[in-house]
């Protein structure tokens, strides 16, 4: 049905490497896979993992889904979501603007196609669309998504740039949503470090959004990755948002949330990362702060990780073991030294018995411990007895 | 050994109700231990338990542990920390002084005695001293400690505020330390509610550590209790410190730390809180707060539950579950337990099989919860089905 002639002259440089006619017909199909189909489309994913897309979609066009591995019922709401969707020149109208928008089409044959994506099973994405570079997937991918509120505070904003640039430092990709707020600030700020940051779209890549980091989008494909599963042209809508969000957290190595109001968009970011087995971070703010309520949530219903430093999110994905701040041994323990320390004085010297006494401990407890303290220079041993340092 | 009629001649209005000559001299014998002993001394906690504290005084006295509960080395140790304080006259300035501060003491033949010291075990109090109303250990027991920083921010006195505030309208003691910062703003705001709070101290009570709350431990003192297992007279030990520490985590319900650095004492008291199965609460903080990091420490280590409201405070001790702020369905935190009583109804009686099926549990399973609901007396047996309470 599909003519390889025709494939290979509109696909054109969208794909990448000598490729077969059957290699070229089958991405071709999966374009129209693309553009019949929402994000997460279980059915589509199901018939072409399944048939291949090739043959997936000559049994649609011959409305033959009735012997196939859908279940009746699925089948015949699948056919009325894709048959609205079948126009003559779509196909060549989406590759058109793709290769006007210089694109790359990654497709699961590609070497370039991230197998973190195969995780979302049948609501995986059938193609993805990149701007810059097709190898920063595998960069986001041992990567940290760094998400949050659109309408982020400056707190929010300084955090998830100092972990952004903290991360850029020691080489961690930067995955976000160029969206306003912490997402921006997190791109930014690897920008900045010389990182490489990748940015997942809702809405076709042929013209940034918002419109206003237009700039920011293009500064992100010329070092890393812009990236989308919706086809070009494709309007940014709330549903294809949300299926955006699925794709950060299958993307990346693991999630975090700087800042989220109560019914944030990146809580559902959350939720897929928590879904997916990928480990979730939660950075706690004020609780007088609204834009930190989501991530308290996130840290009550979720249990999601509490990350306070770049230090911290990098051992979410495993990189080293946090050596607590400031060294040393944690927290207080409660000790007979201590207590010997408690009994001895600064200004006078104590005897051993008087220690012993004044601590509660034995007179043999005391002289050992005394000895200790001794050898650590912190009590001085003087003809009446004994002296804090 | 102890003269009944000198016991109680010294004992005179420290002890409550009309004492037999063997209560008498059983409460005089437990001074005597408090005077020998730091608080939580294990061995004078197993000797007291298992011989009484009269027969446990009168062989140590005679030197005489070897065929006793302890291990002979232990016992040896034991005898080198008492026998340093065994002093005569000692005991007499301890009553006297506690006599002059009208303090009460209270022992585990009390009735004001709270069991939840128990749950220390050998490490247990062996006396209470209080000064107020001893009764206010009994809304300690279901209160919620309130602890932090004594270098505390505006916004942690500010939160600490906020939450007593809160649990005193709705009828929860608050436990604190009476030290700076937070403990003093959770105490304050206590007061000022009309709530009942309670200061546990690490010395004795006869004046008030640090000086300056000395009228607000009046305060505490005239509404609900002020609490030191020390003897009046003994100043305030790092070590006491840290063991007073223990008995705020074990005579609450539930801790909450609200700001805490790196290394504060509060992380102590939420060790404590967490050795003893009860429940902990931290409140989460700008992580640019060094105030905040020990917060932020107890949730990423000690599992301890992120609470921004009141509201989660008093979840953590079981009163209500929590609706969600804004209205929506938020924790999914359902037990079965939960599930079974969502599916009962105050006003018609519900069949086993029918609480089944609207539980979405099995009927063993619902059986089972119905047993127990019915022991605490949360539901009621009728001919037809069972029905809340």
């Amino acid at each position: 049905m599909i003519d390889p002639q025709r494939a290979r002259d509109e696909l054109g440089p969208l794909v990448a490497g000598v490729l077969s006619d059957d290699d070229v017909v089958e991405r071709y199909a999966r374009v129209v896979w693309n553009t019949l189909t929402e994000p997460g489309d279980g059915a589509a994913g199901i018939l072409t993992a399944a048939q291949g897309p090739v043959e997936a979609l000559a049994r649609v066009r011959r409305g033959e889904l009735s012997d196939s591995v859908l279940e009746r019922g699925e089948a015949r709401l699948a056919l009325e979501r894709w048959e609205p969707r079948m126009r003559p020149g779509a196909v060549s109208a989406v590759l058109r603007t793709a290769r006007a928008a210089r694109l790359h089409l990654v497709t699961p044959a590609d070497e370039a196609w991230p197998d973190a994506a195969d995780d979302l099973g049948p609501h995986a994405p059938l193609v993805l669309w990149v701007r810059g570079d097709p190898r920063a997937l595998e960069a986001a991918r041992s990567g940290v998504a760094i998400v949050g509120a659109r309408a982020a505070t400056a707190y929010g904003e300084h955090v998830a740039g100092e972990f952004a640039a903290e991360l850029a430092a020691s080489g961690v990709c930067v995955v976000s949503g160029a969206a306003f707020g912490i997402d921006a600030a997190a791109h930014r700020a690897s920008l900045a470090g010389g990182g490489c940051t990748v940015a997942l779209m809702a809405g076709g890549l042929e013209r940034a959004y918002p419109q206003a980091h237009t700039e920011l989008v293009e500064r992100i494909a010329a070092t890393g990755a812009v990236v989308s599963e919706v086809a070009p042209g494709s309007a940014p809508t709330k549903w294809r948002f949300l299926q955006r969000n699925r794709l950060i957290a299958a993307l990346s190595a693991a999630t975090v949330v700087v800042e989220a109001g109560w019914r944030s968009g990146s809580l559902n970011t959350a939720h897929h990362a928590s879904a997916l087995g990928r480990p979730l971070g939660a950075v706690p703010g004020p609780v007088t702060s609204a834009a930190s309520a989501g991530c308290h949530r996130l840290l009550r219903e979720l249990e999601a990780t509490c990350v306070t430093t770049a230090a911290e999110v990098r051992e979410l994905i495993g990189w080293g073991e946090l050596t607590g701040r400031g060294g040393g041994e944690s927290a207080p323990r409660t000790t007979d030294a201590t207590r010997v320390r408690d009994a001895l004085s600064r200004r006078v010297a104590r005897s051993a018995q008087e220690v012993a006494r004044r601590s509660g401990l034995g007179v043999a407890d005391v002289q050992s411990h005394l000895g200790l303290l001794h050898l650590d220079g912190l009590v001085t041993a003087e003809s009446e007895g004994w002296r804090l340092t």
